[in-house]
């Protein structure tokens, strides 16, 4: 089973919209893998998302981003009600610590080498 | 050699701002550890810096997040030389791709199991 390359989610133009959720886990955390698929498909259901990257280091701290067009579309994801039973359990079950930081993008870019050294965004 | 317990940047009282650095690196970045070292130090030094997160899958995705006070504190990150050098050396040697969302943060809260459910910050 091989995954294909990882790519950043890529600069989109802004004003867009970011979900920073940082987190440290429990050491048995049952049911989140199933859960965590689960979010990951419900979310592209979403009117306005445009993508989500995560990393983690073994043991240690996950960070997940969300990129969102704008407002209305962060607010359906909140009001999503399986999202919620999922945030609920997270909470119960799953976290020991975890940060959110929603905020209004104002300038991005992106690279990639294939391209060569081009820069596409809007930052100066 | 331990590492004390990894924990999330907590929330702070919006606005603050975020810069969140996604990047894919080549399979050989000589040079790489010291330099994101010595820029993890550097970086505490520029007056208005909040914290840093980083996490990396294994031969994956880089996710790293810095927050700053305001758009001064980032300007005065941007400007610092040792800091443009190192951002040249990872075009030219060390990433794949990359991308940076530069967002002024709007809401934001914490948890933390230690102190049982207790929710910290500005999200209603």
């Amino acid at each position: 089973m091989s995954s294909p390359a990882p790519r950043p989610v890529p600069a989109f133009e802004p004003p867009y919209y970011t979900v920073v959720f940082t987190s440290v886990r429990l050491d048995e955390t049952p049911g989140y893998g199933e859960t965590a698929e689960r979010m990951a498909a419900l979310v592209r259901e979403v009117p306005g998302f445009l993508g989500y990257e995560h990393a983690s280091d073994p043991g240690g701290l996950g960070i997940t981003v969300g990129y969102f067009r704008d407002e209305e579309a962060i607010a359906a994801w909140r009001r999503n009600l399986e999202h919620q039973t999922a945030q609920r359990r997270g909470r119960d079950r799953w976290y020991r610590h975890y940060s959110v930081h929603i905020a209004r993008v104002e300038r991005s870019h992106s690279f990639t080498r294939e391209d060569g050294e081009e820069d596409t965004g809007t930052e100066g």
